[in-house]
C-alpha cells in the first residue's frame, strides 16, 4: 500500500498531466465507461459536520477508488482543516487497497484541471487576459490551470476583500513565476471582467460575482464554485446569452448547481440551452466553440471519475519513481 | 494517521475485549444509536469481482468508519487473498481519517466476537461440549470466541473433508493451548452434534450441516455462515423447534440469510418466531434464555456498527500503547 502526501504528489505530477488526466476522465465519463454509484453522506450533527463517501470504478484503467471528504466548518475553531479528505485507491484487478493519498491536494489539482481542460478546449487560442473570481483554497490551482493552457499577458484577481485579492496575487506571482503572466488584484469586479478572454469563478457566492453584460464576445467562462442549489456565481444574463454551454456531468450540474437550477426554475432558460458535456466535445461527439465570437460556459461540480483517474495516474507515476511510503497492512 | 496490521492488532486487542466491543456494538445498534447507510457495491465483471463499501457512524464514540471488502474469487489463481479488506476509521469530531487497519483480521475478530457475545449471553453456564462446523478463514476465531466465554472440556470440529478437520484441530490445539479444552476432529456430523451444548456453524453450505433432531435440550446454536439467501446451514427442523431465536440485525438477517429466508418462504416459520435482536437482550429490553432446557439460536450476518466499534476500541488501545505506524498525509 503506497502512501502519498501532497509533497509526494507534487514531485511526480504537474498541472499539465492533471489536465490530460481530466480530459481522459471527462471522456470516459461521458462515454459511459465508468461506474459511479450514488455518493453516501453521513451527517454528524453533534459537530455540525458531514462525511461524504464517493466511490467510482473505471474499467479501462482497472481502477476502483473512493474519496472520503468531510466538511466540518467548526474545525477552524480547533485549528484543523475544515474539509479534510483522503483518496483510497483499489486495484481493479484484485480489489485490494493499493494507495492512500492526500485527498485535499488531489481535489485542488483535479478541480483546477477540469477547468484547465475546458479552457484548453473552449477558449480562444489567442486569449490574452484572464479574470479570476475568488481567492480561497481552490483558487490557486484554478489560476495555475488557466496559465498552463494559454499564454496569458495578465490575470486580474477579484475578491470582495481587496486586501485578500492583493495578498493572493502577490503570493501566486511568486508561486507561478515560471509563467510570464502578470497576476494583479482587480480594482473592481467590472475592472476584472471587462477585457477578460477567460473568466473563472470559484467562490461560494449566492449572487452573481460579475456583470454579464460586460463580458466580451469570444470569452470563455468556467463556473466552478456553485455546487449547491442555492449558490449562484454566474450572472443569469450571461447564462441566458452564452452561445455554448458545457458541463462536466449534465445530470450532476442540473441537480446540484444553483448557476443552472435557479435560472431554470425562474424560466429564464431550459435544459435545451445546454449543448452537452465536455467529455462529448473531447471524444468529438459534439462540437465545441464554432466561432471566435462565441461566448462559452463550462460548469463543473466535480465527478468521482476524475478523482479515480487522476489518483490512478499519480499512483502509477509515484510507483515508477519510487516516491511515497510503501507499507504492508 | 495510524496504520495497524494484523500483528499490531493482536498485540493490543484480545478476543475477550472483542467480545465486550461486540456486546457494546450490538446494543448500540439495537437501540438505534448508530447510522448505517446502505452498503455500496461495485461490480467488477472483468475479473469476476466485487468491491463492497460499508460505512457507519456511532455518535456515542464519535466515530465514523468504512470497511472496504473486495470479493475476488479468482485472486486465488494469482496467489493473492480472495477477500482483501481494509478498515478506514474517521474521527467523528473532525471528519479526518485517523486510522487504517487490516480489515481481514478485524472481520475475523468481530465475527468470532459476535458469536462469542451470543454464546456468553445465551448458552448454559455449565456448557461442557462444543461443536464447530467449518474450518475456513472464519473458523479459528469462532472457536477462540467459544472457548473464551465458556470453560469447555471438548470441542468437536466437523468438515466434509475429514483431513481438513484433523489438520484444523491439530493447528488450533496448539494455537489455543492456553485453554484446557480438547479440540478434536469429529467422526461425523452426528458425532459432533449429539452431545454438544454449543454449536457454531461457519460454512457456506446450501444444505443443513447437522441433523436438528439430534440437538440436545439446552443447546445454544450460532449460525454464522449463511450470508446469502441461497445458503442454508441450519436444519429447518431446529429453526422450527428452537425455543428462542435472536439475531444481530433482524432486518439484515431476514433479507440476507437463507437460514431464515428459506424456511419462511416454505411457510415452516414466520417472522414472529424470532424473539428479537441480541442487542435488545443485552440492554435488557427482551429476555434471553429462560430455562435450562431452552434451545437457543443466534443468527448473524454481520453489521457495520460492529466494525466501527471494534476498530475504534483497537485504535484507542494502539494509540495508548504506541503500537503501529503513525504517518501524516
Amino acid at each position: 500500500m503506497l502512501l502519498l502526501n501532497k509533497s509526494d504528489i507534487k514531485k511526480v505530477f504537474n498541472m499539465k498531466e492533471a489536465i490530460d488526466a481530466a480530459k481522459e476522465a471527462l471522456s470516459i465519463f461521458s462515454e459511459g465507461k465508468s461506474v459511479v454509484p450514488l455518493r453516501t453522506n453521513i451527517d454528524v450533527p453533534k459537530y455540525e459536520g458531514q462525511s461524504l463517501f464517493m466511490p467510482a470504478y473505471v474499467e479501462g484503467l482497472d481502477s476502483v477508488g473512493i474519496k472520503i471528504v468531510s466538511v466540518f466548518p467548526k474545525n477552524i475553531e480547533k485549528g484543523v482543516p475544515s474539509v479534510p479528505a483522503k483518496m483510497i485507491l483499489l486495484d481493479g484487478k484484485t480489489g485490494d487497497v493499493i494507495c492512500i493519498m492526500d485527498g485535499t491536494y488531489l481535489t485542488q489539482l483535479r478541480t483546477g484541471a477540469t477547468s484547465g481542460a475546458a479552457t484548453d478546449i473552449l477558449s480562444r487560442k489567442d486569449a490574452k487576459n484572464g479574470a479570476l473570481f475568488g481567492t480561497g483554497g481552490q483558487a490557486g490551482s484554478q489560476l495555475e490551470a488557466m496559465l498552463t493552457v494559454r499564454n496569458l499577458d495578465r490575470v486580474k484577481v477579484f475578491d470582495i476583500d481587496k486586501k485578500r485579492a492583493e495578498a493572493f496575487a502577490e503570493r501566486m506571482s511568486k508561486e507561478l513565476n515560471r509563467f510570464s503572466t502578470k497576476i494583479i488584484a482587480a480594482e473592481s469586479s467590472d475592472d476584472a471582467v471587462k477585457d477578460a478572454d477567460i473568466i473563472t469563478t470559484v467562490t461560494t457566492s449566492k449572487k452573481a460575482v460579475f456583470n454579464g453584460k460586460l463580458v466580451k464576445k469570444g470569452t470563455h467562462i468556467n463556473g466552478v464554485g456553485s455546487y449547491t442549489p442555492v449558490m449562484e456565481e454566474l450572472d443569469e444574463y450571461i447564462v441566458q446569452n452564452a452561445d455554448k454551454i458545457y458541463m462536466d456531468s449534465k445530470s450532476a450540474v442540473l441537480s446540484e448547481s444553483g448557476d443552472f437550477i435557479i435560472p431554470i426554475k425562474k424560466g429564464l432558460i431550459d435544459e435545451s440551452k445546454v449543448n452537452g458535456e465536455l467529455g462529448e466535445v473531447i471524444s468529438k461527439k459534439i462540437e465545441g466553440r464554432t466561432s471566435e465570437d462565441d461566448i462559452t460556459i463550462y460548469e463543473t461540480v466535480g465527478i468521482a471519475v476524475m478523482d479515480v483517474v487522476t489518483a490512478y495516474k499519480i499512483y502509477e507515476k509515484a510507483l515508477k519513481a519510487k516516491i511515497g511510503i510503501n507499507i504492508e497492512l
